[in-house]
């Protein structure tokens, strides 16, 4: 037990080191001079800097280390890809889509900016995306690849498609695989991209990424678990969004086919096939870290 | 006279032919076999072929083609910078932005599919943009400075900054120069974009491509002028859209800092400036009947 407490701290320290990194570079694209424009990057900011586990970010650097890739480029990816995740829960708070006015215990985007910059600001950060990538410095080749990936990831064919399937699961009742289908898209999909952006930073071999692959979609599948379960466990102060509102909207959850004890299993199932993925691996230390930390977190 | 009609009846038949072109390759872009996701696609689809002059398109393809480049880099290419064009409408029209019912005699993709959808679809075309460029088979050197230029040109420093100023003009005054600067980011630097998206798929030399940003500038602001005066002198039936909301909502418009006679002026000697830019260059016909066409169009 000792074990196990000793590293949720050392894997919570690493995680705060790639957040502060991450953090203090995206402050240098987020800066902005022009009065004109202010507001917008104002917006851009408070999302950005609300804090968050930065788990995508973690994924991409480590990834990237793991196979002895330039960190520096790494770095940048990793701002990309937190950007994309930005931009997606502010559009997801907004009144049209979950109406959500707390997000990590602060007020969401739109209502401190209002809908519209919120919207814009959501499109700006989305774009900048791009930006980040194109200007990392990175080989021309692991440019297009990481363009193209991102967009495949976060485009219709992935995350918001996932968010098309959630929808729809806000409203009737949905089957089990499209339940997998609709998680696979919307929150695996940018996960699994973070694994793959910090393969391609590294010029990871094909097994390799593969390895990387196979992690990121059992982690990713444990984590919406995890919040499936912690929307009825949870409570609003460890969370710092509201809970019960998977309940309350009738919403089709894991906890639709199984019950607690189920789902706990089966995520710890999930963390058991992502470690197996990259043990072995040199430097995997801090990913079974991550692994673990998912499975056990509280918020 | 005679000669004027017949040239504006050879660039809307160059333009028609763009259209075709533009969106025969998007419809392989936005073809969706997924049920799941279907919605989306469908909310895409509706915006992306709901007509429009494809002024962007037909600046990619001809500036290609005027500097000799690989015309099909360039029409995939042009479906980007038009995915990325109707993805600013379906956002601006959105409830929270103008709010508006009407675009090109249809209603505005949220009226139909709901603001949620609609956002998520401006969502889905902006990033699919960047799929496309990034899958287009150019060369990775043209990819990464097209993605580049384009995120760019679409971001905060672009097109978003200059709706950011836009709403600012809807509830305070604002001055000519920032009213100018509005309007080179707002519609400006998409359409330059197009300019540049065209020349970087030719590979243009630094000499022809300030050419074609010089002719794409002088164009664009002509374009608003043309804009903020069919406002005050077009009809819904002819423009598709409702007129007289600048007076409205007193908007600052060019119309607040100039007459309709002096404002005329002014946008003919933009067009004058636009043909000056590339006249003499090979091929240049069709770029300057687009000229002239924009000068003297009622929609």
């Amino acid at each position: 037990m000792q074990k196990t407490i000793v590293m949720m701290s050392e894997i919570e320290k690493q995680l705060k080191i790639v957040s502060d990194m991450t953090e203090k570079r995206a402050k240098e694209f987020l800066n902005n001079e022009d009065g004109d424009i202010k507001y917008v990057y104002d917006a851009m900011q408070y999302s950005f800097f609300a804090g968050g586990k930065r788990i995508r970010p973690f994924l991409v650097l480590e990834f990237c280390r793991m196979f002895g890739g330039n960190m520096k480029i790494a770095q940048d990816f990793a701002v990309a890809i937190e950007m994309v995740h930005t931009y997606s829960l502010i559009h997801d708070d907004l009144p049209c889509m979950d109406n959500d006015d707390y997000r990590r215990g602060k007020l969401t985007n739109h209502k401190v900016f209002g809908d519209a910059v919120a919207t814009l600001a959501g499109d700006a950060l989305l774009t900048y995306a791009f930006e980040v990538i194109a200007g990392s410095g990175a080989d021309n080749a692991q440019i297009a690849e990481a363009v193209l990936k991102l967009a495949n990831g976060a485009g219709a064919q992935g995350m918001i498609g996932g968010q098309i399937i959630d929808m729809r699961a806000e409203k009737e009742k949905i089957g089990y695989e499209t339940l997998l289908k609709l998680h696979s898209k919307k929150t695996g999909a940018l996960i699994c991209l973070s694994a793959e952006l910090g393969c391609i930073a590294a010029g990871a071999c094909d097994e390799n990424r593969e390895k990387a692959l196979q992690y990121a979609r059992n982690i990713g599948l444990c984590f919406q678990i995890i919040d499936d379960i912690l929307d009825v466990t949870g409570d609003f102060e460890t969370l710092g969004k509201k809970t019960g509102s998977d309940t309350e909207n009738s919403k089709t959850t894991f906890l639709s086919f199984m019950s607690v004890e189920d789902a706990t299993a089966y995520a710890e199932k999930l963390t058991n096939d992502a470690i197996s993925a990259i043990d072995g691996l040199n430097r995997c230390e801090n990913l079974i870290g991550l692994a673990k930390f998912l499975l056990t977190r509280k918020k």
